[in-house]
This record gives C-alpha cells, sequence and structure tokens, in this order.
C-alpha cells in the first residue's frame, strides 16, 4: 500500500475511519461462542458490515495472545480474509513491538511478510536501531507511538527533553532515520492542541488517532489541527464500534455506529475541499 | 516465583546466568531441521543440556513470532517443557509489551496466565497504566526496559529529563507505581558506569543485564557495581551460548560456554561471600 492509494480510498468512501478488532470472548455477543472459531467470526461479520464505511482495520495482537495458539490462528485468519477479500483496505498491526536490530528484523518479517499487514505499532523507546528494520520494508509502514491517550503519556511523553518534550522529541529525531517517508504516528486524540505541535514537526506523514469518541477526543478538533494534504489521519475507534451491539444484529449495529462517525467524517472532508 | 527463590537458586547453582533462547531457523544445526518442530527440538536440546548451569531462560517472542502460528507453538511447548521439568527456573518473555491499561491485562494474561512465564519483558513509554496491569500479578515479575545496550539507547533513554536522565527517570517513577516491588530492570551491561546510578535509585530490585561478552560488557564491572544483598542481577547471554556450536554436538558446546561464563560467576559469588 501506498499512502497514495490510501489517499485515493479516503476520498471516495468519503471515510477516514479505522475500526480497531480487539475481540473479547467475555463481550462478543453470545450467539458467535459457539462457532469453531468464534474470534474469526465476529472479525468477519464486523468487516464485512463494515467494509465500505471504514478505510483500515487495526486488530490489537493482545487481544489474540490472550488466546495462546488459538488467538495467533484467529489473528492469522482475520488478516488474510482482510487481505483477500478486501485488498484496498489499509490494515495495521497493534502490536507495539521494538527490540535491537536483529530482534526488529524479526518482528518487522513475523507483521510485514508473514502476515502482510500494511503497518504496524512500534515503540520508540530504543530509538533508531530498533525503528530502521520496520522502515526497511517497501510500501509497508510503521507506526511509531509519539503521544499516547493514556493517563501515563504524561509520566514521560510530556516530560521537557532538549528545551522541547519528548514526544516532540521522537517526531524529530525519527524524521532523521532511513526511509522515514515509511513513519506514521500515533497522537491521542485527547489532546487535540498537542496535534498543533505534532503538525509544526511533521506535517506530512499519516496519524494514527485514537481516543475519538468513548475517551473525550473531538473529532472536529483534531481534523482543525490535524488534516493535511493528503488528509492525513486515521480515526481510530474500537469499543464504541465493535460492542455497539450485543445480539444477533451486532454487525449492522457496528455498521450503524461507524456510519455516523463516517458522516461526520464526510462532512468535515467536503468543507475541506477534498 | 518470588525473589528469595531465585536468589537461592543463585546460591546453589553458584550461577546468575539467564540464557536467551533466540532460535533462527537459518542458524541452527542443519541435523535439527529435520525434526517435526525444530525450534521445539533446538530448545530442549539446549535447556536439557544447560539447565543446571542456568538460573534462567529468556525466549524473546519475536524469534518465534516470526513463523507465525507454528512459531507460537514452539514458544508454548518451550515454556510447557521447561516448567514442567525444571520448575526451579525462572523464566522471562522478553516480548517488550505495553499498552493502554486494558489492553495490557491482557498481553498479561497471555504470558503469566496461559503461558505461565515468571516475567516479562515491558516498555515505560506509556506509563503508570500501562505497566501497572502486568504489576497486579502476585510472584510474577515486569522486567521494565530503563537502559539498552543498543546504539538507539542515546536517541532517548540518556537524555536529559527533569535535570536527570530519561532511564533514571524511569527507574524513579516506576518505584511510586502499585506493586511495584514486583518490578526488575533491563539495563545494557556496555554501561557498566552507568550501573551505580541505577544502584543508587534501585537497589533492591533484580537487573536483567544483556551485552555481556560479544556486546563488549565486562561482567567484573557489572558485578562491582550491580550487586545487591540478594546477588540481584541477571547475566543475560544468548547467541555467544545457543550458537557456539553448530553441529551434532552442539548442545554440549553450548553448555562448555555457559560453564566457562558460570565459573567466572562462581569466582565473583565467592569472592563477595555468597
Amino acid at each position: 500500500m501506498t499512502t497514495e492509494l490510501l489517499f485515493k480510498n479516503i476520498k471516495s468512501k468519503k471515510s477516514f475511519l479505522c475500526i480497531g478488532l480487539d475481540p473479547d470472548l467475555t463481550k462478543i455477543p453470545k450467539h458467535i461462542l459457539i462457532e469453531e472459531d468464534p474470534i474469526f467470526e465476529f472479525n468477519k461479520q464486523l468487516i464485512d458490515a463494515t467494509h465500505h464505511i471504514a478505510v483500515a482495520y487495526k486488530p490489537n495482537t493482545a487481544f489474540y495472545e490472550a488466546y495462546g495458539v488459538k488467538g495467533w490462528i484467529s489473528l492469522q485468519k482475520t488478516i488474510a480474509y482482510l487481505n483477500s477479500k478486501y485488498p484496498e483496505i489499509f490494515t495495521i498491526a497493534d502490536a507495539k513491538r521494538g527490540d535491537i536490530g536483529n530482534t526488529s528484523t524479526k518482528y518487522a518479517e513475523a507483521f510485514f511478510t508473514d502476515l502482510n499487514f500494511d503497518a504496524i505499532t512500534v515503540s520508540p523507546y530504543m530509538g533508531i536501531d530498533s525503528v530502521e528494520p520496520f522502515l526497511n520494508f517497501e510500501n509497508k509502514f510503521t507506526v511509531l507511538l509519539a503521544l499516547t491517550s493514556n493517563i501515563g503519556s504524561h509520566n514521560f511523553q510530556e516530560k521537557t527533553i532538549n528545551d522541547t518534550t519528548l514526544f516532540e522529541e521522537v517526531l524529530k529525531e525519527s524524521l532523521k532515520w532511513k526511509n522515514s517517508q515509511n513513519l506514521m504516528f500515533v497522537v491521542g486524540a485527547t489532546k487535540a492542541d498537542s496535534l498543533k505541535k505534532v503538525r509544526a514537526i511533521v506535517p506530512n506523514n499519516f496519524l494514527l488517532i485514537p481516543g475519538v469518541g468513548a475517551q473525550g477526543g473531538s473529532l472536529e478538533e483534531v481534523c482543525k489541527y490535524g488534516l493535511n494534504q493528503q488528509v492525513g489521519l486515521l480515526i481510530n475507534s474500537s469499543r464504541d464500534i465493535i460492542y455497539a451491539g450485543n445480539d444477533i444484529d451486532f454487525a449492522q449495529k457496528a455498521a450503524q455506529k461507524a456510519v455516523e462517525i463516517q458522516t461526520q467524517m464526510a462532512g468535515i472532508l467536503a468543507q475541506n475541499n477534498f
């Protein structure tokens, strides 16, 4: 996938919605539990009901690993289903990996080659040689954690370092790394004013924005400061959409919720002449 | 596992060696490749040959995930083998996970409950609510990245923040978190002088030290500054040991290399009256 193609899909779908696939057997509808692979079945029905509304899906690996080998099989089936049935969809493994060079290469192979995701989230803590192995892959994207939307982001990310904040330093430093054109960044939407600072440093990269809706972020605020010439935003919603319903019609309920958000997005895109 | 039991094992084995199980099909002996599960077979033979010399094993999840579902099965079999045959061994999932609260709980369940590791490595970047879900598990340990041994540690970890360095700030902050007695820390051994600073902040916690040997760290230097009243050090070696040989006798070669290191450790323990 290229950002040009992603931008094209955003315009044709009038959507920059990313749906987080975080399946939890204690929360998914009871009637799904009798399926042989309930996690895959849950994802499949959600994807089939929402693929025309979303431009991206983001399975969070924790929710699969929690079920061991079975969970990993469900993850594999989910990404294979997306790649074969909806190849225009942008896929992000929300894995938050990162390790020394040769080990990051192994993670990159796991997610980019073996599973064939378009993108993976990566932690910046270990610096250049933990991230560059991911950036090596052409037309694959490394979504670096910059500013997250949780309470703990205050502990380090917002602390002052080199007369700036750590998350700004992460943005600045990472732009110097090889193949930095393959970078995207996670920026928590509960901090729309921080987006101004982010866009001053990375005007061209796509931003993956969690935390709109339930976690308190405003879509309009985020777009006011975050939009760039390629739209440049992927707004993620997980629980609000995938658990919108809990019965036989859960996928339709999810689609309704997704359309609500997408309608807002279509309005914003029109206002901004996309 | 408790640190008291770990300390007891260190004294009885005269060793604080941790062996990193990072299997790579391009590097393991050719005769193993014909096995049904070559990765598990490689690990099993290594473990059987070295279990009396090492107090801990540390599989790095990247090397298993790179082989998809098969790799996850090999990981599951490896930890199950360790837990059933050598229950006194301390086991560390080198996974470098970390995410917002409910997601970190899923990771903790995956590694502490489902796989039954004693410990997992975790990245501090997302702060308190990304780490505390791991700390909740009694007699399980969260090995927080503080100062790593790679080049990229200069990018952020060693930068100045709050009149100290980021890695020192990570140590200080994390001690305030709930159940911080369940913390251990990764400290790169190529920086023995930094160990003085580390021990000034966390005198009581165990440190997991990579980078001794091939990566240039000196065991004596590390011990000079790192030892505490429970020894408090786990020195990891991966490639130097597991790829010491490449033929039918690879496990014996690995054991020979492990004994070399352990003999040095026995001397240091004796000098320090353990």
